[in-house]
Formats: C-alpha cells, structure tokens, sequence
C-alpha cells in the first residue's frame, strides 16, 4: 500500500506523522500530547521539535497532506478520456479508495477540522472546493450534453463527494471490502445517482 | 424547530447541553473545559456538577440522544405502508432531514465518538446497528421482490446511510437548502442507488 507519508522527507518526521494519526484517531486531538506522540514515533520531546515545534503543525500536515493526496487521486481518477460517466465514476472511484485506503488519516482530519485557525482553514476550504468543483464540473457537463439527468447538480455532486469522505469514518481494513472494491461500488451507486443510461 | 433536548426535565441541563454542543462543535472535545460550557450556559461549575459531574457525561448524553432521536426518526419515516421504495424514501428523508436539523449536535457526536469509553460505546454502536439495521432490512425485502436492483445489500445500506449521516459535516443552517429539501434530495438518491423503477 502506498503510503501517505512518501513524500516527506525525514524517516523521523514520518514515524511522528504516523503516530499522532495512530493517536489522534484513536483519543481526538484533546486526548494525545505531543509526549505521547513522541514517544509512541520512538523520539524524544526535542527530536520531533525539530520536525513540529508544535501539536498543531502535526495536525497541519496532516490534514494538509490529506487534501492534496485526495485532490491528486481525483485528478487522476478523472483523466481519462472518455464520456462524463466514465470520468466522474473515475473520480468516485479514486476518491472512494482513498478514504478507505488512508482511513485513519482521513478520520483524524474530518474529525479534527474546527481545530484549525482560521487562516489555515481558508487554505483547506479552498482545497474542499477544488475538488468538490472537478466533481461538480464534471457533472454539470455530462447533464449538459444530457447524459446525466439531474435536477439539482450541486446538492447531487455534493452527496457523492460526501458518501465518498464519510467513507473514512466507518472503513475497517480487516472489514469485508477491500478499498478497490468500495471504489467500484462506490463509482456504480455515483453513477446512479447521476441517473447515467446503463 | 423541534429542539433535541426538549425531554430533558431541566431547564439548567438544557442549557448546559446547547452550550456543549455549541463549544464542542467549534473545538473539540478537547479544546473546550467544563468551566467554559458552564460559563456559556450561565451557570457556576456546581450547578453544572449537579446536572453534570463531568464533561464525558454531558458527552455522552449528547451522543446518547443524538442516535436515540436519529433512530426514532428512522422508525417513524419509516412508518408507512407501502412498497419498499416508499418505505426506504420515507427512512431516509427523516434520517438526511434529522442530520441537517440537528447538524451540531450531529457532527459532535461524529467527531467524538472515539472518546467514548469501551462499555458506552458498545451501547452506541448498537444503536447504530440497529438503525443501518433498518434501512438494510427493507432493502433486502425490496431486492427479493424485485423492486429494487441491487447487487451488494450491505454495501449499498451502508453507502445510504452514510451519506446520510455526513449532511451533518457539511450542512449549515444559513445554506441554500432547509433540512426537509435535503431529506427530499437524498430520499430521491437513495432511490437511485436502489435501482427503483421510476
């Protein structure tokens, strides 16, 4: 499985970000100290310093490495060529899967949103609404070209991006379904939703 | 507006559980003291004490009515005699609807539900069981019958309700949508996933 830890750099920092997800999913953001987070990575209070002076840069990172892995998985799962229904269930697909395949981190970050201060949130939003809008754009022009029949696009676009997040609440990797196989469920019942002619 | 606390005998407990889910939903169940929800709802900390003695109490009395309040909307939504499809719009019309009215109290109960402790959780997670329970049972009768098309009962109950329970991350008050327009919405989807024959 692919980790979403690849692109940082330190081995240290990643054992840190892997930690405070294992803690934060299980106690919230309240119920783990920066300590215990050290000390479950293996590091001393000084050594994850260097890396995150502070509780709320983990929660940062975190939620902010969360965002941009999604929002990537939606660009490629929609970059094939093709009608918007096999667009948009590509972008279902994608997005589906990694809220089963990283379901802690993603947990942890919807769980964790009003914790963020306000500008940071704004930066988050913004990165919501991007990959809320490749949904929605993608939806408002197969309805357009009538390939989808939907009356509200942006109440509908909205339900299926949530049914794919809320996805991380309640996945268990020991549970039946392989992250996959939820995203081709998941990217069938989108398409569906959007009314597509099977 | 119906108010989810309107069979809580006190007005001084009321006020402490408004004021909790208020300060909660906005930092966390970390992030907000029990002298603070006191403070907000007007009263000392031992007034609070008397209703209250500790924060995971009122915790879990929020929790507690929030799935006892969304279960009974299931049952009732569900109460009409009908085809499945009737009875399945009918549950998840209240249950979208429910999400929407009670989205605070709502994302609360979401967003903390990993710092219950073991016994109260194991009390919760029954009741969610037995409300995706309901939904799943009518539409196992539904794909008997072949009035629906579905190939994964589970899966696809599940997809419903979560979708369901999500409108409580999303939705806000002052939105362009009202809860019942939300319920209406998504009883129309679910109807979708289902396969109904229009």
């Amino acid at each position: 499985m692919e980790d979403l830890w690849d692109g940082v750099e330190s081995e240290a920092a990643r054992r840190l970000l892997r930690a405070a997800v294992e803690l934060l999913a299980a106690r919230g953001y309240g119920g783990a100290s920066t300590r215990e987070i050290a000390e479950r990575a293996g590091l001393s209070p000084a050594a994850m310093y260097v890396h995150f002076p502070t509780k709320a840069e983990l929660l940062y990172t975190i939620i902010h490495t969360v965002h941009v892995t999604a929002h990537a998985a939606v660009v490629s799962g929609g970059s094939a060529r093709g009608s918007s229904a096999t667009v948009v269930r590509g972008m279902v697909y994608a997005l589906a899967a990694f809220h089963a395949r990283h379901q802690l981190a993603a947990r942890v970050t919807q769980n964790e949103l009003a914790a963020l201060p306000p500008a940071q949130w704004a930066t988050i939003r913004g990165m919501r609404d991007a990959t809320e809008g490749l949904v929605l754009g993608e939806v408002a022009r197969g309805a357009a070209d009538g390939e989808f029949d939907v009356a509200d696009l942006t109440g509908t676009s909205r339900a299926i991006v949530s049914m794919c997040v809320d996805v991380a609440r309640w996945y268990h990797p020991e549970g039946p379904r392989t992250p996959d196989e939820v995203g081709a469920l998941y990217a069938h019942l989108a398409a569906r939703m959007l009314g597509v002619k099977a």
